[in-house]
């Protein structure tokens, strides 16, 4: 299996570093191919911005995913999202691992999946959901919070972390065809001990080791609805 | 009243932009002050890292929210953080502009969000959702998107979008006590005549004028919980 983690943090010591690290030496462990692009690292820019095609469709009005179609097919998109994009269509699993920022990922994160999951590739027309372009791969999203387990869920303070989660479960992973496993969630990370850590840790080895008896999380089919999306 | 428009397009010529502008003219007429944050003109830096400090606590590991929490108290944070910061404090209310990447904020403006929410200022210990560090203002957010209306909603098959904005609406702005509007929704934006805009901009016109009427979304309160944020 190929998989690709995507992390990004500001700190490179940080507890989400080391769930990283984690992932890359359970899976390479197992035999899988991992590679990984570290954001911050990379200093990757998370623009979306005329600036990424190098042809334009229309250089006096940006529609960018109008110009996103045209630089994929004449393979005309800026080096740095051509190469993450390649990266995405070798991988097997997609990881997502990063800190929650205001319930959702940080911005450089947000600007890779803004910038790299290109229509007229990874989605476009009818194909979505399940006839997305990425159809076939999985995802994995690996998040570390300060929050509490039981201030999630129904009734508690933020209600669900799923519903939290929903723009990136199935607005964005799902929406491209990927089959999206249960997030893996480390909970109260600034605020436990380094033996709390290590328990969280272990038990990332052991799910990341049987992920393929996982079962995705379920969204809609297009087949559920008609020609013009109207429910059947 | 003043009020400040947060801004986030790559197009300066998009309807996105004609939006911003009908809500400059339109409040500005009806006496309000008004400023505007245009995030792209403005080449704002969407990225939480440590030079967002000018001063540390801990300059070997960054922990974001607690070097926030230092910067706010020392006046220490990023002259571009306390610039937006201090336009943010002076606001009643807050408008965040932007068209629809992945159901969530283009990454530009996220990263408003992570830089600008400072922790000690906005929240901080038990003090968000009702007892959030900005309660008195309220906060509508205004999106563009290439969807029609039948698509979301209970049964249809991107669901309600109020579910998609839910770190936005919940986990963000009600977060931090703001009294959070319904959003204004512009469907469809990229293929409809230029008469449907005009009367997208008509109806956010209208919208504006009355915006005072307005009954704000309802979410949880911190009395309805304990000590330790359980459900009472």
């Amino acid at each position: 299996m190929n998989v690709l983690i995507v992390h990004a943090h500001p700190e490179s010591q940080s507890f989400t570093a080391a769930l990283r690290d984690q992932a890359v030496s359970t899976l390479r462990a197992q035999g899988h191919q991992v590679q990984v692009s570290d954001l911050y690292a990379m200093s990757w820019n998370p623009l979306a911005s005329a600036a990424d095609f190098c042809e334009r469709e229309n250089p006096d009005y940006l529609v960018y995913a109008l110009e996103q179609r045209l630089g994929a097919k004449k393979h005309s998109l800026a080096a740095d999202i051509q190469q993450e994009l390649d990266k995405l269509l070798w991988a097997d699993l997609l990881i997502l691992n990063f800190p929650l920022y205001w319930f959702s990922a940080p911005a450089i994160l947000k600007g890779w999946i803004d910038r790299v999951l290109v229509s007229g590739v990874c989605y476009g027309g009818k194909r979505f959901y399940d006839q997305g372009g990425l159809a076939g791969k999985r995802a994995l999203v690996t998040v570390t919070l300060g929050g509490r387990e039981h201030m999630f869920g129904e009734g508690a303070i933020h209600g669900p972390l799923e519903d939290m989660l929903r723009p990136i479960l199935r607005g964005t992973l799902a929406y491209v065809g990927m089959q999206v496993l249960p997030p893996f969630v480390a909970w109260h990370v600034p605020y436990i001990s380094q033996e709390a850590r290590q328990a969280l840790l272990d038990s990332y080895h052991e799910r990341l080791q049987s992920l393929s008896d996982d079962l995705p999380l379920q969204f809609p089919k297009l087949a559920q609805f008609d020609d013009r999306l109207y429910p059947l």
